[in-house]
């Protein structure tokens, strides 16, 4: 059987996300997160808009999926992630007991992997390198634009 | 010439605000930010009634006084918290390049201190143990009635 609703297209999901984000010309990420093969939150960076550093897709996706399930942990739920998450995010992401992360491009620069796995709730599983290329591409060309 | 508005008056505003999150039924965490001696943001944990792991008072005092300044940046800026932040807010706080932290109780299990300094903002200015045994106090008293 074909699997429809696999990483790659979660992923996609994302990108898509992302992609709302850069023609608002904020820094392209999006993130979905995802239930039982099903999206039950959809989000992209807005600090630029909202004037709020914490506006990371990653925290605007918590907050939106737990009002989704009236619950506030996501042991059960994937989150997709066009870049790697930073440290507040892994924090965050930590405190909801996320199921799994799924992230696409690295971040070298602000990524948790910095300081450490063990910034993740111990449960956490972790996959990274999906639609790397794309993912990173949509990065570096927002970045070379600004320049 | 007597200080008024010192270290010790903003950490008591910022357990006036942890004192409402306790009449709530909340961890008892409460915040203030200020900018040229003048609070501009009150904040306490709000986790629950939210059911929002994100809804940490730091993060709320954040959003808050980046929407009163209309500015992203806190740099000016000295937020009074009663508990060490956690490593989600002290990621919050490197990204909001906040001036200066000062808190009241150590949290072993929790803080950032567990990583490391290297997660706030190089120029971050950080002070601590201010009204400590009364900011402690608090969170031993919550914890003590759960169990």
């Amino acid at each position: 059987m074909i699997q429809v609703f696999d990483d790659n297209y979660f992923m996609k999901q994302a990108i898509a996300e992302a992609e709302i984000a850069m023609e608002k010309d904020e820094v392209p990420v999006g993130a979905v997160i995802v239930s039982q093969q099903r999206i039950i939150a959809r989000s992209h960076n807005q600090t630029e808009i909202l004037k709020d550093v914490t506006a990371h897709a990653e925290m605007i996706g918590i907050t939106s999926a737990s009002s989704y399930l009236g619950a506030k942990y996501l042991q059960d739920c994937t989150i997709y992630i066009t870049l790697e998450p930073c440290v507040m995010c892994a924090g965050a992401l930590r405190w909801a007991q996320i199921g799994k992360i799924v992230y696409g491009a690295t971040d070298d620069k602000a990524g948790f992997t910095r300081i450490g796995r063990e910034l993740l709730h111990p449960k956490t599983k972790l996959a990274f390198g999906i639609k790397h290329e794309e993912c990173s591409a949509m990065m570096s060309d927002f970045f070379k634009k600004k320049r």
